[in-house]
């Protein structure tokens, strides 16, 4: 089929308003929140799983790759069209379509915004809590294609906890339900956290039911400083042992903290080799109470510890865990940040060995790193700014970038905790995940034969 | 080959006194906890990965059935070689590889007893979560092939929240590894989530790497009494809906209540048309608190509440949950209760609405049923006797736990949400699941594509 009877075709399922072939609007499309670019060729806006079907059936019939879309906030190129053909942006598809609070759970299309469902909850005491740091961006289809999460999935858990069932277009345009509204079967495969994480290379996500939590009633947060990275791991291996889930665990490595007091003075942070960030929620008792376990545990080890007294102080200290991405990205205005490498997890045990070595990694590059993350779960980000318009710097940056992966694989670690595979990661595969990769091919070939779902994607 | 053949090599690879073709040993493995049966030809009892594999390798080559077995617990047919072939008992390989306790979690071999690994956690102050009924028979393979569970998965989760890791020897030999030591991970898809709850007819799990939790300091119990079963429906969906969530919540149906006061009247439950069991674990204020907050919540809605004053009334009060499998099996000597319809899940608002149509079913067809459940997930539990004898019987008790099946789909339930589906409950996946079956069978054939991993069940 020629591509302008192509575009028709997209015309008439979805109409002439929610379907371009514009070079600008193209241009648009071409990218996410990584250093991948690729261009489409068609996109569409589609409003209905109908329509999702019928553009899927019809690009696999003419071997159209399809790349679905969120809100292009992914940092590893899940959304980018390396291979042309259709976008399907699906942030109109944005309804919450049931609260059933009776039930804990609601369901929602994919294009709703993290934080738009959180709102509409909140009224009714719930939360959905995977909780990126884009929250107020990402929509809930890109969480659940990269099985996204963030700072309390510690406690709470990834996004895979929360999905109870999912719609979902396969490649021939086949509406397939998995998982249902209830909390616990075993009824068949695990077909919904095969979709989850599986970055739009199975199946287009158009529906989803997910569990909700009870908003708690109070939190409060610790900080505690310490000489030796080595110590700060040790303490947080002693608190998750204690019993107590933390909402939140935290790292900042030496130059994070420096970056911090640099970007703003007023923050004051201890000089430190690391610190620890932890929160606490629950009820006023069990919060107060998990502070002072804390405190008690962490009291010979670190140097230093300040706890919230007040939801004043508490909004201070967390002001420094906000202030990551700015300090990092605002520390020098003619460097900037990019994401390359910034999504290791290792095991919990592993942690300050591989903060050591990220920073021989920096010291051997000459490359300033600053790391910090989520401890609680081994997962660590690198920020790392250079003069995007210096080649050198960009080949020096790919080069660090490189070795903490490969290091990161070296001690039983991943390449991306969180943030996803896309292409950025893809060649990495192999070597995390050994003879499981072909275990995914298999799957990749048997439920997409033609490869038409966001190719070049996954190693798959 | 012929079959002397295949005796051969496989005693070549495991060992003459590990391999049996005697029929009075084929016959102890021709069943499980179920009504299924079916007649191996071999059985292997393999001590490493390695023959695992290279059994699976030559039943390949001879397009033989291989079936693996744990401790036969399951209640579906699970591990009954329903087409002949081989039988895998894994319980020689039941060794604890690595407790790794710093990175909190354990690697075991698949045969291990899940009592015997919470046995040798305890010291350190550890345990792994899911708790099925089986605890002290069951393998900790059959728990993963089964995404099993039990009590406490209400707050704890089902098994696969606890495996990090594992070793699977494929359909056709090939060992691969999926998961890591991370314990937040998106590196590629969910291959874990995949095999876990694949009842082995995608693989051979041959080891797992599985996360452990803190013990809880302290436990304590209430005990809510309610005429009206839909009051106890709410109570549940208030407390799970105030951010409290109980270690346990169980509820009796009026016919069970009966049964175990007959069974036992020192027990003395109080006459009631549902009574909710809760537990709550944690720290000794928390858990103080949270059976206040569970006592408030119920104040409005329940007849009568008892909560345990101290460790001995808790052991008083929990000793009528334990008494259930006893009080129904042993009501009537005559009677023996089959396993048959006995593992529905529902969404938790629907429940009370079950509980009423299990009442009417029993009506209609004229056969006692006494249902308790884990009414926190959803799930129902239904016993029922028959005099083993009398073919009549069997086919009323068909019947109604067709009926149950059937009912449960109807209001978007499950037929299982923990015991697995086996060849017991397969006819009703392609109700239960629509089309999500057909995903199932293409990934099925993807990765066995001769049909020799456990034929028959799943539907697959």
């Amino acid at each position: 089929m020629q591509k302008s009877d192509i575009l028709k075709n997209l015309q008439e399922i979805a109409g002439n308003e929610r379907v371009s072939a514009s070079s600008a609007e193209l241009y648009c499309y071409s990218c996410d929140a990584s250093q991948v670019r690729g261009m489409p060729d068609f996109i569409v806006r589609p409003v209905s799983t109908e329509q999702v079907s019928k553009i899927v059936r019809l690009a696999n019939e003419e071997e159209i790759p399809v790349t679905s879309r969120g809100a292009g906030t992914g940092m590893a190129g899940g959304a980018v069209p390396l291979e042309g053909g259709i976008v399907l942006d699906m942030s109109s598809m944005n309804r919450i379509l049931e609260m059933d609070l009776g039930n804990l759970q609601v369901t929602i299309e994919p294009g709703i915004i993290q934080e738009k469902l959180n709102e509409a909850l909140e009224p009714y005491g719930f939360f959905f809590p995977p909780d990126p740091g884009s929250s107020a961006m990402c929509t809930l289809g890109g969480l659940i294609a990269n099985n996204g999460s963030g700072m309390r999935s510690v406690k709470y858990g990834t996004t895979k906890t929360y999905v109870l069932g999912l719609e979902v277009v396969m490649a021939d345009g086949t509406v397939v339900n998995t998982g249902s509204k209830v909390t616990k079967s075993v009824a068949g495969y695990s077909l919904n956290d095969l979709f989850i994480g599986s970055e739009g290379t199975l199946g287009v996500i158009t529906k989803a039911t997910l569990k909700v939590r009870a908003l708690p009633k109070e939190r409060s947060v610790l900080l505690a400083s310490f000489d030796d990275p080595e110590h700060a791991g040790q303490a947080v291996v002693k608190v998750l042992s204690s019993g107590l889930i933390p909402s939140a665990c935290e790292i900042l490595d030496r130059n994070i903290i420096e970056a911090i007091n640099t970007y703003d003075p007023n923050i004051g942070l201890p000089k430190a080799g690391a610190i620890l960030m932890f929160e606490v929620d629950g009820t006023e008792n069990s919060v107060r109470e998990g502070i002072e376990m804390i405190r008690g545990i962490c009291s010979s080890l670190a140097t230093s510890i300040r706890a919230a007294s007040d939801k004043k102080e508490r909004d201070e200290i967390w002001a420094a865990r906000r202030l990551v991405g700015a300090a990092v990205s605002r520390l020098d205005p003619l460097r900037t940040r990019v994401y390359l490498g910034e999504d290791i997890g290792v095991p919990i045990k592993e942690l300050p060995g591989m903060l050591h070595k990220i920073r021989e990694i920096s010291e051997e590059f000459d490359l300033p790193i600053m790391t910090y993350g989520h401890i609680g779960d081994g997962n660590l980000h690198t920020g790392m700014c250079i003069d995007m318009l210096d080649d050198k710097q960009w080949d020096k940056l790919s080069k660090v970038a490189d070795k903490i992966h490969r290091t990161a694989i070296g001690i039983g670690g991943t390449v991306t905790a969180e943030h996803g595979v896309g292409s950025a990661r893809a060649e990495y595969l192999e070597l995390e995940l050994g003879n499981a990769l072909d275990v995914m091919i298999l799957i990749k070939k048997a439920l997409d034969p033609k490869g038409i779902l966001n190719p070049g994607k996954m190693g798959v």
